[in-house]
C-alpha cells in the first residue's frame, strides 16, 4: 500500500468529523495492522474497486466513540447501539470513503465505492484475504476511541 | 435488484462447489432477506462496484457445512474454525464472486470487486445501508446449511 493513498482517508475523517458533528478527531500515527481482531463494538465496511485498485475501507468505533458522534449528530443524548446508531455508522463510513474517492481522484486514482456494510456484535474478528498491508490510523476524540483501517492497493482482487 | 441479478450467483455457487470439491450444493428458492441478522459462524464479504451497479456478496456458513467444504479443499478431515479455513471462506467467496462477474459481464453488467472480508464470531449481525433488497439463496449440502446474499443493484452508492 502506497503512502499517498493513506493521508486521503486520513482527512477525510478528520473532516467529515469536524464538519457534521463538530468534533475535532486527534489522529494517532497510522501504523500496519498486526492482528486480525477488531476491537469495535460496531464497524463500517466499503469495498472499493476499479480495474486498476481493489480494497475496503474499514470505521471501527468503541461504545464511547460512536456514542459521542451520534449524539452531535442528531442532537440530543443517545446512550445505546440501536438500528439508527448502526444506519449512521454506515453513513459516516460512507461519507469517509466518498471524501477520500475524492481526493485520490485528484491525482488520477480511481475507484467505485461497493454498498456500505455494518458489522455489530463483541468478539468479532474481520480479516482480509488480500495479502497486501492493512493501515491502522487510530483516533481519538472526547468520550472515546475508533481506529480507521484501509487497504486500498493496485492491482485487481487476487 | 433485477431478476437477472440472482441467477448468475446462484449458478457460480454450485459450479464451484462441484467442481472444486464435488459436493452437489441443493439451492432453495431464493428469498428476500427479511430480518438483520445473519446465522453463520463465518461468512465471506466481496463489494461489488463499477459506475452503474454497487453490491455486495455475503456467503455466510454454519460450522457443519464449512467443515465439510474445506474437508473436501484441503483431502483430510477439518472439524474446526482456525486461520486456513477462515482464509478458504475467502477464497470460495472470491470464486463465487468472479464466476458470477464472469457470466453477468456477458449480458453487459460489469463491475469490479472489492478485496474478500472474512468476518466470524457467534452474535454477529451484518446489515447494509443501501435501500435496496438483498436477496438470500438457502442452500443444503450434505453436512450443514450455508446462505448467499446478494444486493447487486444499479446506480452508484447512495
Amino acid at each position: 500500500m502506497q503512502a499517498q493513498f493513506i493521508n486521503p482517508f486520513l482527512n477525510a475523517t478528520s473532516n467529515i468529523l469536524s464538519t457534521m458533528c463538530q468534533i475535532e478527531a486527534r489522529a494517532d500515527t497510522p501504523c500496519l495492522k498486526q492482528d486480525q481482531g477488531t476491537w469495535g463494538v460496531v464497524s463500517g465496511l466499503v469495498g472499493m474497486a476499479s480495474e486498476t485498485l481493489s480494497g475496503n475501507l474499514i470505521l471501527s468505533f468503541d461504545q464511547g466513540s460512536i456514542l459521542a458522534i451520534v449524539s452531535k449528530m442528531f442532537m440530543e443524548q443517545v446512550t445505546e447501539i440501536n438500528n439508527e446508531v448502526i444506519d449512521a455508522v454506515g453513513e459516516i463510513t460512507n461519507m469517509v470513503c466518498g471524501g477520500a474517492k475524492r481526493e485520490l481522484s485528484e491525482t488520477g486514482h480511481k475507484f467505485s465505492m461497493a454498498t456500505p456494510i455494518m458489522i455489530s456484535g463483541r468478539g468479532v474478528r474481520i480479516s482480509q484475504l488480500h495479502k497486501g498491508p492493512v493501515i491502522q490510523i487510530p483516533f481519538e476524540i472526547p468520550g472515546g476511541k475508533f481506529v480507521v483501517e484501509t487497504s486500498l492497493n493496485k492491482g485487481p482482487t487476487p
